[in-house]
C-alpha cells in the first residue's frame, strides 16, 4: 500500500508520465535520424558478449562504450567490436560503480545491461535517470520493490526500459501467437510454460565449488539457490504466454500460488564432484528442485509455470497453449485444432502449422538470425531494441511487462513461504491494462 | 475436528478395528476355500456391464445377483452371465433402495458398485455393514465426509473396500512403478498426472440435452459440472502417482491448492448442438474447463493434477515421473535417466524400458487381459478384487487409498472457492501412514 502511494507521488511529480513516450524527453535521441544509434553495454560476460557481437554485426549502430568490472571481459568485448570493423569503444572497468561514469556520456542512446540479477534494478534505474533507452536482461528484478522501482523510474524519467526476453522471439511461440491472434485456438483457456533446464554444471563447477573465484554464472547465480525458495527465472516461459494472453493489454495476472519440492539436486552435484567431505556438502539449499506455480488472470485463464533447474533432465520450456478450439504442446511437438485437424481429438504434427503461420519477422530475417545465438531468437530481441530506438517508440517488451513477468519470482517466494496460499499481483499499470493496446509484434517490422 | 472425534468413537466402539483384516469377520467368506467366489453387482450401465462380462469370463467366480434401477440394463447383464455359461443371477430392479434387499443374501462375498457418484458412499457403506467385500468405482466419494464414512465403516465392520481404479494397472505406469522401486529415478521429487479427456459428447448429447431422460452418463454426471468447480475426477491420475510416491505407506498428501479456468466448453457444445435458443444455453456451468491442482506430500514431493474434460483435445493422462536421477513423460513417450540414457540430458524412447521393466503381472496375464477393456487394465483391477477375496486379504487399493485419492475432489473445490489458498488433507490413516507397508503389486500375483 505504501508502495502504491509512493508510486502515485512519483506520477504527480512528473508531467511527462501521462504523455508517455510520445514526448521522448531524453536529449540523446536528438539528431538520431541523421546518424547511427549509439549503444553501450554494462556487463559483457557470458551473456553480454553475445549481445556485443550481435549488435556489432549491424550497420546501423555504433558501440561507444563498454563497462565490466572484469577487465579481461571488457577487452575481449572491445576486440569483438574492433574485429567487426567499428572504432574501439571506450572501456569502463574501475569497479562496481564505474558504469555511472559511463552513463554521463552524451554519445549513448541505448544501454544493454547483462549483469548479475541484483545489479539489474540499480543499473537500469541509473541509466533511465541518465536519459538512456535501457535494455535489461532477465529477470528484470528479484523483489516486488525492485519491479516497482523500474516502473516508477521509467514513468518519472520517460526513459523506456525493455526486457531483453529472447524467447518471446522463438520461432514456434511466435507462430503460435500468430495463430492465437487469428483465433485458431478459439478463446484462450489455459497455458503452460517453464524453465526446465539442468543447470547443475553451471551452478556447481566440477570441483563442487561456486561463488567468488569460480567461473561465470556460478560466481553469483548459485547464491539465489542457497537463499531463495522461489521460481527464480520465470520470464523465458511467461513472456510468450503473456503475449498469447494479452497480459497488460486487456488482461493481467491476478493471483499466484506456488509449491516447491524438496531440494536435492545441487547437494548431490556437490557430493558427486567434490566428495562428501567438501565444505559445500553441508549447505542446505533453500530452493526446491521443482517449483510449480499456478497463475490466474483477469480474464479467467489459468497458467502453470515451472522452474526445474537442479535435476538431470532434458531441456524444455514446456509450452502448452490451449483454447476452446484446440491445443498445442511443445513436448510432443503436436497440435490439435477442432474442425481443422484431420482426426477427431487426435494430435497431428505441428510442423506444417509452423510453416503456414510462421511470423513475418522470421520469414524476413531468417538469414540475419542465423547463428545469432539461442536458435536465432537473440537476433530478434536485439533488433527490437535497436529498431525501437531508431523509431523513438516504446519497445515491444516494455517496463510493465518487465515488472509483471519478473515479479513472479518474489511472489512465488512469498506463496511458498506461506504454505502455498494465493498471493496477489500488483497492478503495475495502475489500471491501464484495461485500455493499453498491443505492442508486441504489431507491425511485423521489429 | 468433529469428524475426527466421531471417527475415534467409531474405533473405540469396535474391537476388530485394530486387528484389521486378519480377523476378516464377515461370515460370507466361510467355506470359500472349497467353492467359487460369489460376486454381485450394483449398477450395470455403461461401466458396470463391462465388469459383469469380465467377471463372467472367470472360472473361479459365480455371479449370484445383479441390481439396477434400469430393468433393461439388468436383463442385458443377466444375459451376459448366461451367455458365459453361468446360472442366471437373480435381478433386483425394484427401485433405488432395492440394492439393500440384495445385500441381505448370504450367497454374496463381494459386491461391485458402478453407480452414479452420489450413490457410491451409501451403497458401499451398506454393503460393508452387510459384511460384503466391496469394490467401488471411481471416485469413491465426492465429499470429505463421504470419504470419512467409507473409512470409518470399513474400520467398524472390518469389511474391506477396494477402489476399482483401473489405471493403476496400466502397463506403462506399472513399469514405471517397477523402475521407481528399483531406484532408477533416484529419490522421487515431482510427478504430474491428470484426466484430460474431451467428455463434451458424453456430457451433452447431440441435441444439447443432458439430465434425466438422456443417455448413459449425461443423465447424472453433467450435474456435477453445473454445480461444482473442482477436479471432479482425480483418481485415474493420482492412483499411479500415489503408488510411485508410497502414499499412505511411508508418505501422505499434506496440502492442495487449485485454480480453475473459465468455463466455456459445455456451453459451446450446447450452442453447437442445440442452438443459441436451447434452454440449456442459459446454464452457467460452475466447473472451469481446466482445473489444475498442486499437491505437496509429507516427503516433500510435489504433484500437479489436471482435470480437463470439457474442451476439444486429444486424450492424455499427462503422466510425468521425476526423481533425482531421471524423468519419464507420457506425452512424448520418452525417458531420460542420468548415467543410463546414451546422450547427456537428451530424451530417449521409452519403448525398450517398457519391455525391460514390464510388470510380472502383465507378462503373466497378457493374454487374459486382451480385449478386457481400456487396453487390458480392466482385467487386472477385477482380478485384484477377486483374488483378494479368495486370499481373504486387504485389496491392493484399500479404503485409505480410496479416501485419500477421492478427497482431492472436494478439497480442490474448497481451494478454488477460497481463491487458491492451500487446504489441508485429512489423515485418513490416523498416523498409520508412517508405518503401513506397501500393499499394491507386492507379490506380483494379483
Amino acid at each position: 500500500m505504501d508502495k502504491k502511494i509512493s508510486r502515485k507521488d512519483f506520477i504527480k511529480k512528473t508531467s511527462i508520465a501521462g504523455a508517455g513516450l510520445a514526448a521522448m524527453p531524453f536529449s540523446v535521441l536528438r539528431g538520431i535520424d541523421d546518424r547511427k544509434v549509439n549503444v553501450a553495454f554494462i556487463g559483457v560476460g557470458a551473456r553480454g558478449i553475445g549481445h556485443v557481437s550481435g549488435i556489432a554485426a549491424r550497420s546501423d549502430v555504433e558501440i561507444t562504450a563498454i563497462c565490466d568490472i572484469d577487465k579481461e571481459n571488457a577487452h575481449k568485448a572491445q576486440k569483438v567490436v574492433k574485429d567487426a570493423g567499428m572504432p574501439a569503444p571506450e572501456l569502463y572497468t574501475r569497479g562496481e560503480r564505474d558504469y555511472q561514469r559511463m552513463l554521463e556520456r552524451d554519445d549513448i542512446d541505448g544501454v544493454v545491461i547483462s549483469t548479475p540479477w541484483l545489479w539489474h534494478v540499480p543499473m537500469a534505474t541509473d541509466a533511465m535517470k541518465a536519459g538512456k533507452y535501457v535494455g535489461i536482461e532477465v529477470p528484470a528484478a528479484t523483489t516486488v520493490d525492485g519491479c516497482w522501482e523500474l516502473v516508477e523510474t521509467s514513468e518519472e524519467t520517460g526513459s523506456p526500459c525493455m526486457l531483453m526476453e529472447n524467447v518471446c522471439f522463438r520461432r514456434d511461440v511466435m507462430a503460435i501467437l500468430n495463430m492465437v491472434r487469428k483465433g485458431l485456438f478459439g478463446e484462450m483457456i489455459h497455458a503452460r510454460c517453464g524453465y526446465q533446464h539442468n543447470l547443475q554444471p553451471i551452478l556447481i563447477n566440477d570441483k563442487g565449488d561456486f561463488g567468488p573465484g569460480t567461473e561465470s554464472e556460478s560466481k553469483w547465480r548459485t547464491d539465489h539457490h542457497v537463499n531463495r525458495n522461489a521460481d527464480l527465472y520465470p520470464t523465458h516461459g511467461i513472456g510468450p504466454v503473456s503475449h498469447w494472453l494479452d497480459i497488460n493489454r486487456g488482461n493481467r495476472f491476478m493471483t499466484i500460488t506456488s509449491y516447491a519440492s524438496k531440494a536435492r539436486g545441487l547437494h548431490s552435484r556437490i557430493v558427486e564432484t567434490g566428495g562428501e567431505n567438501h565444505p559445500n556438502a553441508d549447505i542446505n539449499f533453500k530452493k526446491g528442485d521443482v517449483v510449480t506455480s499456478l497463475i490466474e488472470t483477469a480474464n479467467d485463464e489459468t497458467i502453470v509455470v515451472t522452474h526445474d533447474t537442479s535435476l538431470p533432465r532434458p531441456y524444455s520450456l514446456g509450452f502448452r497453449c490451449q483454447g476452446t478450439k484446440g491445443i498445442w504442446m511443445v513436448d510432443n511437438d503436436s497440435i490439435y485444432l477442432e474442425g481443422i485437424s484431420p482426426k477427431y481429438d487426435r494430435w497431428e504434427p505441428f510442423g506444417p502449422y509452423q510453416k503456414k503461420y510462421d511470423s513475418v519477422l522470421w520469414k524476413q530475417h531468417e538469414k540475419d538470425a542465423e547463428g545469432a545465438g539461442h536458435g536465432g531468437m537473440d537476433y530478434f530481441v536485439r533488433n527490437a531494441f535497436v529498431e525501437s530506438i531508431k523509431r523513438k517508440v516504446t519497445p515491444p517488451i516494455d517496463v510493465y511487462d518487465a515488472a509483471a513477468w519478473s515479479v513472479i519470482s518474489p511472489l512465488s517466494e512469498e506463496s511458498i513461504a506461506r504454505g502455498g496460499d494465493a498471493v496477489e499481483f500488483p497492478d503495475f499499470t495502475d489500471g491501464k491494462w484495461m485500455t493499453n493496446e498491443r505492442i508486441f509484434n504489431v507491425t511485423g517490422e521489429y
